[in-house]
């Protein structure tokens, strides 16, 4: 017997499983962020980020705002995709107008050996809590989402200190030091696994991992360094929770090239950003895997009449049958119109009904 | 009659045409740059960015320099990508450490009817002179290749005016004004045509057409708003000079998933970036184009051995015969050891040998 009430709306959760559904759900990566005006609210008595992502209450609130706005058929963890390297001791911050920095930095093997293992239990409490106290909150209207970010995607922040516009430290390291590279990969991917196995257990109805940073490498560097620690992870995940099958979803932005072997992972979804046709997609994948995507966030930007029409293209790309979870391309914007959203939103449900009949 | 010296080392229009060749050709884009110490000098010398483009002495001596030190199979002209919106009256600049600027921006229908014509002969004359003295400077030694900036390219800069993160305000104005978009990227496809072929009758023997930012959209909207225009211009391109052909070349930065439409353009060869297997896409768009790349650029910065061993494996990848043009998968950065490219150079002579037996 689960802790939690029933689900209601369990859409997504069985799109996810390319089971049968009414409409197509959907929800959208940073639903919960700067475009809402109470995002913006709630942040500012926080202080700064990581003390909202630090405060279960504070995470809660911000998680559930896009729920009291639109129908969306999922809710997703309020954190960030670099708590691990946080609680292994590096340092994590954000200076205003920037984005995530690390006060220590790995550029050798020995920064690699002496990386201590994360005891997610006590480090990262903060998130768990979070979950349950969410999942409480959700009181079994939509499932919740966990996630994490991939380990190479981690691993390219440790090492260049923050983000890059080439990752050619990051780069270097690998090609030069492949064996450290795979050690320091090899400590995330337990890490992650542990850290969303600790999520499902407090509440989190399926996962996913942003491997925001997979795309900028070669085909057989993504394989060897990226999808290799994705497909660990993806074994080690508990694959049930009360009674309930806990789907995986891996998020590759720029891996359209690649969907066959993310396919081959073992996860049970693959997240397009907007630059593949879902349709064709589909039609190299298969029935292998669930679909979720991919409209163009700045879209987001452009009249309802043009965001209608683009989902109904998207709609009508993928086509008839079950598969397919509707989300952006990548996550939200600042600066868009909350109006907008409720358009994107209504207009999925609406215009997915007759590819279920 | 040609008034230029016989080509001497034809390997490069060879390959681009998949003609058999002795071994693989290579050139790297930016050749010509800032990692080059004598670059810099010559820069220094200029003032600005501008001033060197705009002599041609200037642009020649910064175009030869990286071939007194390295046997690349060919030149290309130095210029920027957006002269022709400098030409119709934008007022491109640079800012120390900072992209490309314009002082105007294009937001409206209005704004697009007002952009004049260019006349190519009296407001880019500094370009087709500086091919006309690289080509003679060259004196057959290896060809010389011309290029542009894509209509969607330099539309984005028009109307953002300069690089952007998310590209939000030239998708916008796509998605909610297609009309004066397409009217846009008419007028610059027309001109990008005449300045091309400018530059053919000048003395360049091959054009590449740079589509930094067509990897940013939608595959429908790449059809309609890049790849469309960069059709327009390979059909109006002069075919031959002095009895023989002129190829053209389309890179699409991340255009990896469309490689079967950029070869339907009419196009000689399409230009990889490091995120397609170049075996793979061999194999996708058979001996329809050859095939230029690709690899990536921040491999320059690994060791000798590691750039060897890459060199190998895209050469093994791509496998035996014609129709191969090394190259970076984008261009050449900042920082990198000009001993590196030797090594790179000289790696795919070497290597390439055994794949033309």
């Amino acid at each position: 017997m689960s802790e939690f009430a029933e689900l209601k709306n369990d859409r997504f959760l069985k799109a996810l499983l390319r089971e049968e559904v009414d409409q197509t759900p959907v929800w959208m990566m940073r639903q919960a962020g700067r475009y809402l005006p109470e995002y913006r609210k709630t942040r500012q008595q926080a202080g700064d980020f990581m003390s909202l992502c630090q405060s279960p209450e504070l995470a809660c609130e911000v998680t559930m705002q896009p729920l009291r706005r639109y129908p969306f058929d999922a809710a997703i963890l309020f954190s960030d995709i670099l708590t691990i390297p946080d609680a292994m001791g590096q340092g994590l911050f954000f200076a205003e107008g920037e984005g995530p920095k690390f006060r220590k930095t790995i550029r050798s093997a020995a920064d690699v050996d002496q990386l201590p293992d994360v005891n997610i239990a006590s480090e990262l409490s903060y998130v768990t809590d979070a979950v349950s106290v969410i999942r409480k909150e959700l009181n079994g209207s939509v499932p919740l989402i966990g996630f994490s970010g991939s380990p190479w995607t981690l691993a390219t922040y440790m090492i260049e200190g923050g983000g890059s516009k080439d990752f050619r430290i990051a780069k270097q390291f690998m090609y030069d030091n492949p064996e450290a590279m795979h050690l320091l990969l090899e400590k995330l991917a337990s890490a992650v696994i542990d850290y969303l196995n600790a999520q499902i257990k407090a509440g989190a109805q399926a996962v996913q991992i942003f491997d925001t940073w997979g795309g900028i490498l070669t085909p057989a560097a993504y394989r060897e360094f990226s999808l290799n620690y994705m497909n660990k992870i993806v074994d080690g995940l508990i694959k049930e929770n009360d009674g309930r099958q806990v789907p995986a979803i891996l998020f590759t932005k720029n891996g359209g090239q690649w969907l066959e072997d993310i396919a081959d992972s073992g996860c049970q979804a693959i997240g397009l950003d907007w630059t593949t046709d879902i349709g064709q997609a589909r039609a190299r994948i298969g029935d292998r895997v669930a679909l979720q995507g991919n409209m163009d966030p700045t879209m987001l930007y452009a009249s309802p009449q043009a965001i209608r029409k683009e989902v109904g293209s998207i709609l009508q790309s993928f086509g008839q049958g079950a598969g397919h979870v509707f989300n952006l391309g990548h996550g939200i914007t600042p600066e868009v119109n909350p109006d907008n959203v409720a358009v994107f939103v209504e207009s999925v449900h609406e215009l997915s009904a007759q590819y279920h009949a």
